[in-house]
């Protein structure tokens, strides 16, 4: 692998580009994305030389599809063509299934779907950090293609734990683990924020921080991640208006034990080191 | 102000004791509690001897009530004839109106209702901290008797943000502010314990760890706080039902901007240094 091109210098696209750098690879880094991400990229190393979509597609070995979920299956299929037999391409888009449709569209080079489990609370490239990865979930979602082992190589280089899954498994999955929580806390400062009550504001504790933290988040960040994956996430939604009302009735009963119990073992269980599902 | 009474030595009671001993209260602390409580709190300076609920009663005049809410209401019930007409009582529960209802039985001593909004994820003595109280908001529910000058000087010497406001006000307010949120992240936990998918366990982001920390909390811890604030917390899961249905219908009219929106900005403002309501 000699060039890499990284489309979308934004937290995740440039924390990669650092990632690979600090593991060694001492190759071309193109960085395809707005000049200001550009110049934020260039500065902190992240990438090497701006390039535009048309360079990326003639030079990389290797392209990193880093933008939002919307972008990136317009990006695919602008390469459909375009990209090279000898190109893998990539991406770290939070849903999977309509990024491995759009995909088929690539008439040449070959393409495995990724979701990196990682984030921030900030965004942009100027927020990069080379160990983003590191002891972190990376999904990869093969379909036509077989993982390369360069490749595979290349994400256990930078400390991801690479694990592979269907992308509708990882959709499935997603939206009971990420989509939810995001629209259940979301749902929780709506609702705080249509309640007449002056005190609110002052009478609360950590707790409130905690269960509001989500709800910060853009909804440019998440309309094209939550469209892409609305069945999983409204399905998800209709078990969690379940399980509110299971609680009411457990209330109403005085008989919250084997809920709070089983709602604290899940819990711990999260926070288990190298915790592998149940 | 000689002697203070602690009641309930765990983490509110020996901060509180810990407070005030470092805003220069040099009179006696009792301690009454469990003999490892008592102990703990001995060997953190939190208090300054072991004491009964008879020797409290007799001795204090101050009795702080740091135990469960439904502890607290037997321990008024105790004090009714027992207390002195010079003894000031107050309380640390997290719901007002049972409480304060309760104090009706008090016979010769004064009684204010307190919440102070502060806490911490470990309990007991052992995490007393002696800055626990700083820059919070710290509740005050006078009833038949105002709050004394001295008692509100002593909140303020500790560094509390003192407040009144009426108990069935905090109540109603504490049950969106607290105890929704406390269910929401309940019910989330309990769902996902719920689902047969054995990724769950790899699968997930900081925001699932986020929207799961107050599920880790034990039902002991809350069953009599909701048990005494029930119909304003139900009224609160209905409200909340009520906006993961409208979350719902956004989404599926791919409409998300306008909650999205009104949740990022009340979730902005709540972070903000001296938020003091809408």
């Amino acid at each position: 692998m000699q060039t890499v091109a990284i489309v979308g210098v934004g937290l995740i696209g440039a924390s990669f580009g650092l990632a690979i750098r600090k593991a060694g690879f001492s190759g071309n880094i193109l960085g395809v994305s707005s000049a200001a991400a550009v110049e934020a990229g260039l500065a902190t190393g992240a990438i090497s030389e701006a390039a535009t979509m048309e360079e990326a597609a003639a030079q990389a070995d290797l392209i990193y599809l880093a933008q939002p979920v919307d972008r990136i299956v317009e990006t695919l299929g602008w390469l459909g063509t375009r990209a090279r037999p000898e190109t893998l391409i990539t991406d770290a888009g939070s849903t999977k299934t309509a990024i491995v449709g759009a995909a088929g569209a690539l008439r040449h080079a070959s393409f495995v779907g990724g979701h990196p489990m990682a984030g921030k609370e900030t965004r942009g490239a100027q927020s990069a950090d080379a160990d983003l990865f590191r002891n972190r979930t990376y999904v990869l979602t093969p379909q036509r293609h077989p993982v390369p082992e360069d490749f595979r190589r290349l994400l256990e280089g930078i400390g991801a734990r690479v694990m592979e899954m269907r992308a509708e498994e990882h959709d499935a999955t997603v939206a009971l683990t990420s989509h939810l929580p995001q629209l259940v806390s979301t749902a929780l400062a709506a609702l705080l924020a249509g309640e007449n009550r002056p005190d609110i504001g002052n009478v609360f504790g950590s707790g409130l921080l905690d269960m509001t933290r989500l709800a910060l988040s853009p909804a440019e960040l998440w309309s094209s991640i939550l469209a892409t994956n609305k069945a999983n996430v409204i399905q998800s939604l209709d078990g969690y208006a379940q399980a509110i009302a299971e609680v009411r009735q457990a209330l109403k009963d005085d008989d919250l034990e084997a809920v709070f119990g089983r709602a604290a073992e899940f819990a711990a269980s999260l926070r288990k080191p190298n915790y592998r599902g149940k």
